[in-house]
């Protein structure tokens, strides 16, 4: 068996009772039953994930992975390629989004070096696992061969398990890659069946003129690469990204170790559901963290079924939607943790 | 003059240039314009509201609001009346709801005795300002005069001057008062027009046939008193209540103070309507924290024309939906803050 199969069989369904135990703890108290809404499914939630009646969520996890595209040579982006390697300098320096809003919720950020064509040496403070320098442009081939496809995946189910065993309670996927909104919207053009132009957004900011060449490409990339929509590492590897197949190893390595991932938006919503693709229970172990403004994102995030936490207009990545919903999935276990009983506090129900 | 029109002359509209210079900072960080979404609308609205281009939001505050209500009598909610007063020591406490969210965000919660039907004696901590013990039952006549009326007006506006002197940078509201929303059904159907059936709902979670009775009550007291929606005060003393009109005074003295003001679910909404309908300009520094389930919130804040910030599907109040709102806000002052520039990074743009 693959690092794949082997990490797929040892995703299970989270437990139905302990999602009733939260429930009733909750119902002790002092609010009407229910009152506090989305934030006691995630308290439930947590527990039912992490098998623990008081979760620990002291410990936060955002993972940034880094990649770079082919496709960019098809000019499908406003910003030039090398961007992709000067932001994530700037996420080692604590200056960009994700670092500021990690920071607000008392996350920590984690940049990981899974295909940037840059030469990093041994930059300090980042995680190395470049697999190759960048996928190859996907409207003259593959992406990528199925072997980096599977080295990509393994990149973050390695970062799984290490969360597990460091005791991480929460773990938020992020992403930068220049190009990278383009394989997104061809893994769920290719998944769902939907046209091209119904999931293909505008990514940093294109124009009119720019969207219609972006649409033209990607359709071309999918005609020539007939992705295969029953085979998600098929579609993956044929018109996806390396940090896009990171976020995917992540998603099923968090399934696998029972801890619970937030999800990012448009791209690491693509990551999600390749791994949501693969085994029915993925899902249970996933929060969506927000609805961005790419209009793809949606039909990701219905094929997943999942209700996005915060509706905000992002469209930046990173991890930034992430670290904000993993600020309010906390909130949910204080709920539970902190919040004191009718009996504790003499209210009357 | 009196209170309520010393406070309206001072509300002035909020400096256009300050968003304008504000966006303009937001536009030089390492992120495509605009692509953090509503939290750079959070950012240079609380820029052009305080006026400062660095706005300090190291101190929040929630008040939450307590008051009793005659219409209690009518039978019109889950809980009995004796329920506000032992929520009242459970905020003491920190036990609530209120005071686990406003913890997790760095907000102080300040509880107010506007009109509990309770002696709390001299009982530390909590700001007594007792204006009557509960409203009247306003299917028998109005449930406050006017007197009582502009005395809980002030309240809000003096804890809103405090705030200022202070140096506290950023409000919540909050309520508890139980019965309180029937009042804010009846004050959005006075004001809107709309039909009681319409912006009625099941607060803390009464059945079908308690809901026809509570919307029969509402119409009964509306009919009874005939408020005048020209005359938002009126409204407010006819059919309102003693912790709404404190709400409403606090809205009103954070316009006047230029101090941003993020309002809670259904009955802070109420309050806040009526602060907004007595001058065109109180809605420039308002915040409106979540969309609440109650069905009326809808056309309260669209009358406002504001738009929620999280949709969490809450029905609590006591200012759990603006505790949480309140980090959101601060997370976008904090990108304004924190993040580097293209310059300061080396970013290409």
């Amino acid at each position: 068996m693959d690092i794949v199969q082997t990490t797929l069989a040892r995703i299970k369904p989270i437990d139905a009772e302990l999602l009733a135990q939260a429930q009733t703890k909750l119902d002790n108290k002092t609010k009407p039953p229910g009152s506090l809404g989305r934030l006691e499914e995630f308290a439930r939630r947590i527990v039912a994930i992490s098998g623990a009646l008081e979760p620990d969520l002291s410990r936060k996890v955002v993972f940034t992975f880094a990649g770079d595209h082919g496709i960019t040579k098809e000019g499908v982006s406003l910003y030039p390629r090398e961007v992709t390697a000067q932001m994530v300098y700037n996420f080692l320096a604590g200056g960009a989004g994700v670092n500021v809003l990690a920071r607000h919720v008392g996350a920590e950020v984690r940049v990981v070096d899974v295909g940037v064509d840059h030469d990093f040496g041994d930059t300090a403070g980042m995680i190395h696992r470049k697999v190759a320098r960048g996928t190859r442009n996907f409207t003259k081939g593959p992406a990528m061969t199925r072997d980096e496809t599977l080295a990509a995946l393994q990149v973050g189910i390695d970062l799984a398990d290490q969360c597990k065993s460091e005791g991480i309670g929460l773990v938020g996927t992020g992403e930068m890659g220049i190009g990278n909104t383009s394989p997104s919207s061809a893994i769920i053009t290719a998944i769902s069946g939907k046209s091209v132009a119904e999931v293909t957004h505008r990514g940093t900011g294109i124009d009119d003129a720019a969207l219609e060449h972006k649409i033209r490409v990607i359709e071309q990339g999918l005609a020539l690469n007939r992705p295969d929509p029953s085979d998600p590492l098929d579609v993956l590897s044929k018109v996806g990204g390396l940090e896009i197949a990171a976020i995917a190893g992540l998603v099923l390595g968090c399934a696998a170790n029972r801890v619970p991932v937030v999800i990012d938006g448009f791209i690491s919503t693509a990551g999600a559901l390749i791994a949501s693709e693969l085994h029915p229970h993925v899902r249970d172990y996933i929060f969506a963290a927000h609805q961005s403004v790419e209009i793809g994102h949606s039909f990701m995030l219905e094929r997943i079924n999942v209700r996005p936490i915060l509706d905000l207009d992002f469209r930046l990545g990173e991890g930034t939607g992430a670290a904000l919903a993993m600020g309010l999935i906390e909130a949910g276990v204080k709920v539970l943790k902190e919040m004191a009983t009718f009996e504790q506090a003499g209210v009357s129900h």
